[in-house]
């Protein structure tokens, strides 16, 4: 029997134990999707408990106890932050199989040197041990205690990317760079969305008042943030793109149609969205960023969540909708154009694993490694099972040794030990297949795979 | 190698023996979702032979015979039972990986004590030795000997309980409680629709002819359902509901135009049904009981089939359309206005594991630990895969120790053996990840998890 | 450890290795469907190296080399022959657990007797080694070495079958029979379609202006096709077929729409496919065929590549649509009258692999074991995981042991051993649940499974 996470966790062959510790444990993080803020980086942020570190904005957590009936006073409410961590240690144990109850464990011993199981009993000493510790600590420390080499933000197309400009002049070891996430641009049926436009014409200095004016204006802000070192963007698609053929103007139509005031049809959206997508796609092509579509969410599932506490506050879920035409069709309608961007697709719903692993292979050029990536396991995905799956997608459907390996997509500055767990788990099955004859014991092709999956490949992609 | 089916059966870890000799063996079962017969518990059933106790209704083992080409004369038809039940032992073995050949042989030994491999050659001694025990057995028996506490029928809203009163003045030492199931309001469409609310009319002596008085006759069946024990309603959700609002008037329109004889489109039944279940959940918050949705059956396929045996007869199927946004939907109305019931998500299509594990984290509110849950691995999904998937589903995402475990789903007083089969299970994968030390060996923790989703749980919440 | 793909290749447990080498491994195969060229039988054809052999026609491997950054250069076009099989080496290692890096080595050693690993090293003392071999070898030689007893091809219902007339008359040991795909027929909104009944008329002598005639002349070439052996059609149903009844009135008058050069909508073409099916399943019940229904593809999705290359050269993916209902009313029509034929069920989105072992269950009416299949894992989907995903699901929903196995789907003279790793597959599954003790150690019963899949039960149910 293995001891819980000791220093094997996961790595349950020799082959996966030597990946891990000769290749996979001392190379740096290229994160390339999170939400970290930053003000928060720019500013040295410092965290005066562990409640404010684990518990002030992780919408995982508190989804975790709610499950477990803690009331809301002790997670989101105004209940004493000793009372707060308290409580998340007394039902953290019933969360078995819970990646939550494995990221925490990590993160207490890999930051702050703390090996104790996390329960009732042990909960007032992890908060004695760990308030310690982050008293001497900075939003700086973790990135550096972790090796962080890059870390992409998320930034709205009209944010100022000042902040952004310190930390660059700054000491910091890791590059900080902005990643261009113009959600606000597609959601044209959001309450705000003519204010959105007005405010980023404001920015450019060019009135948007049209459509060819809204892909012009977000181009402008491209070349920004381009500037300032951001070589990825992201875009939430939630519901399904339309599979037919969009015209400009099509969407200059429905983009008039909205700024009287007037709400779209669902079809309607779907249709602006994809030829919006189809016109960012090819200024990122021009820029040779990657665009990541998070595909599949299902968000704001309650009025209750939304009036209590906004958006991204744990009530968002997967959806079953249908996505293999509408990507396709947008894809393909680029790569007709030859003006296809590298891109990756992010799933939140793993029953659509094989059909996104086969989808981007018929989008491959040859051009570069995994022009066409499928993303990491993401957000609900991101656990044992999921990641497991997502790898075994990728490697049955293509080519293990072209993706460029994992993401936190995470607000905290604590969470890199997922991309330990994910390197653990990557060993772990290469490690398999290894011990189980399924491939060859060549240590040089698997450390190629190992150090691309979980650093080259990344770099190289982004060109970082 | 172990062997077959012996007492450690499922049980691959010495945690996970330890968990089921020392907590989950002993506990009673609650089994709060069954198809059992008020009528034939009531009058104390005996099975003249095991062809009758095994195959005279359950439609699981006739799909099997069928699809191993037995003749239908040897299934449902007018062979003698001996020979029915030497055909079913005749192609058992060829059901490899199949759960109910582990079933069978799990209903043998604890039920008969016989620990013979069922096949052609054992058969006819099975069937003296099966027959011999049951000749001393009643329906009691099998609730009995399997330590049932509390045992759930389903019933339609306009059953007369009678029976069930008759079983609770009785020396049976199981609690047989109604459930509420009112399908036959909901499927607007079928033939016998309008028949139907006049007898529910009758039943109530409140004459039913417009959708308002529908609502208010089915409450006054809840009433009358909660006054015999019943906590719990259970919900067909065939076909997706719709998304959109739902106003009372709309529902009145369509139940006006349905009573006229026109039939509803789908959109239109999705349009009904949604407002209907929305109402029936007020109801349902107010006497707060749990509200039991079904979803994702694809029914009646065969017409041939229909015509032959009738409904329930082996030749329903797993649907494939998408439920994320009408469930939400419904959902939602229901919280917004603070009338959300506790919610159990039954989803017959395991691809949609994720969707839900994700969807009920939504609508948790801290009130009761797993106000809404995910329904355990049903009809289709019951064996060894059906369940570890939706066991770790729901852990990837959620709380496990807040589950409510196992129900039979069953017609058959044999098929408590199901529960064993589930516990099994449960303490295999908790012993799973303490020995790949993924859980602490904390041995208190781990029991109040399997103590919980075996039994604590199931009492709680149902409030039995 | 096991050494990389040794003889015990995937079969880890005792009984696995027997099976496998006292049952599975000496049987002869019946491929019943491939994509071989009669041709290329008819006349013997040789390779003259292992690049014509691998990678002129595959598009699996195509589709590896382009998602590893391989040049369209080194894969379809102008380099030469070694430099392009250098380039596969090259790569191949970075796909750990595609099973193309399974099948290349399988295929060295079963075929060349070759047992380097392969990589970048390795590549030219293969390269030199297979093409010796080569010079000996002719596609009889691929036929006979892997003792096919039966290989069908796909045929057009237009084809003339001329070289399967020389075939039969040949030496050849295998026998090699056409199999009968009318896609050019259902595809009304093809260019081609209006060309393509003119053909049809004129190969049938039968003039084809109405959908009764399509139909008709169909038939004929179903009775030609029968003539020469053929005893399965198969048919891709890349869109969802309709659910609702569809009259032969509607399909006369959607053909005569067509026929106009009209195109249909999408909703009209699920109208007719879904008609031509039924009428098409009549014949084929009366004919005693198996029906083949190839569902889920989503095929074409590069303009690029069709331009570049044409159909079927990497470019297909796998459709998220739902097809539950469509298939269930195809077959509950004909079975509703009596013509259901044999029905076998391909599915290439793994995430429908249990709504498809649930619906063939329904139609099952013991008139032949496993009357309606649930095909083995196809294309995307042939690789371990898949296999044991499409296996189990079978497993846990009817009965294994009625199963008729596996296929190559294959244009290629060297893909045989994709039924030897089947092979060990199954002997894998059945050797663990007999290890785990959840099959009785049974070695009849045992054999009876693994002789009826891997051979017995295709020979009965195509009546070969």
């Amino acid at each position: 029997m293995t001891s819980f996470l000791d220093a094997d966790f996961l790595l349950d062959t020799p082959t996966a134990r030597d990946l891990y510790r000769s290749v996979a444990v001392g190379l740096p993080i290229i994160d390339y999707h999170s939400h970290l803020q930053q003000g928060e980086i720019a500013t040295q942020k410092k965290f005066k408990n562990i409640t404010e570190l684990w518990l002030a904005g992780d919408h995982y957590k508190w989804r975790l106890m709610r499950s477990a009936g803690v009331s809301e006073d002790f997670i989101t409410g105004s209940q004493p932050d000793q009372a707060k961590f308290e409580a998340f240690c007394r039902v953290l144990p019933l969360a078995a199989g819970n990646p939550i109850l494995h990221w925490c464990h990590l993160e207490l011993q890999q930051i702050f040197g703390i090996h104790l199981p996390i329960n009732a009993r042990n909960a007032p000493r992890i908060w004695a041990d760990a308030n310690a510790s982050l008293s001497t600590m900075t939003s700086w420390t973790f990135l550096e205690k972790a090796k962080v080499e890059v870390a992409c933000t998320t930034d709205d197309p009209i944010d100022d990317l000042a902040q952004h400009d310190e930390i660059a002049a700054s000491a910091l070891t890791t590059r900080v760079l902005p990643a261009f996430r113009p959600d606000a641009a597609m959601r044209i049926n959001r309450e705000g969305f003519a204010d959105y436009v007005v405010r980023l014409g404001e920015v450019t200095g060019q009135p948007v008042a049209t459509y060819a004016a809204l892909v012009s204006a977000l181009a402008n802000r491209v070349d920004y943030f381009h500037a300032r070192g951001a070589r990825i963007s992201d875009h939430a698609i939630d519901l399904p793109i339309s599979f037919e053929p969009v015209t400009a103007a099509d969407a200059e139509r429905l983009m008039a149609q909205r700024l009287t005031g007037a709400l779209l049809t669902e079809a309607e959206q779907a249709t602006f969205q994809r030829r919006l997508l189809q016109d960012l796609g090819v200024v990122y092509a021009e820029h040779q960023w990657a665009m990541c579509l998070h595909i599949g969410a299902q968000r704001n599932n309650s009025q209750r969540g939304m009036r209590l506490l906004g958006p991204d506050t744990g009530y968002d879920a997967i959806s079953d909708a249908g996505h293999s035409r509408g990507i396709a069709a947008l894809l393909d309608a680029l790569d007709a154009q030859g003006q296809l961007p590298k891109t990756m697709l992010f799933c939140l719903n793993p029953a659509m694993n094989e059909m996104l692993a086969a989808l981007i292979g018929c989008f491959q050029d040859g051009s570069t490694a995994g022009k066409v990536q499928m993303g990491p396991a993401w957000w609900f995905n991101d656990h044992k099972d999921g990641n497991l799956r997502q790898i075994r997608a990728l490697a049955n459907h293509g080519v293990l040794g072209s993706f460029v390996g994992m993401v936190t997509d995470s607000r905290s500055f604590a969470s890199y030990p997922r991309h330990d767990y994910f390197r653990r788990l990557l060993c772990r099955q290469l490690g398999r297949w290894v011990t189980d004859g399924e491939y060859p014991h060549d240590e040089e092709a698997l450390a190629t795979i190992v150090r691309g999956v979980c650093y080259d490949n990344a770099k190289r992609y982004f060109a970082l």
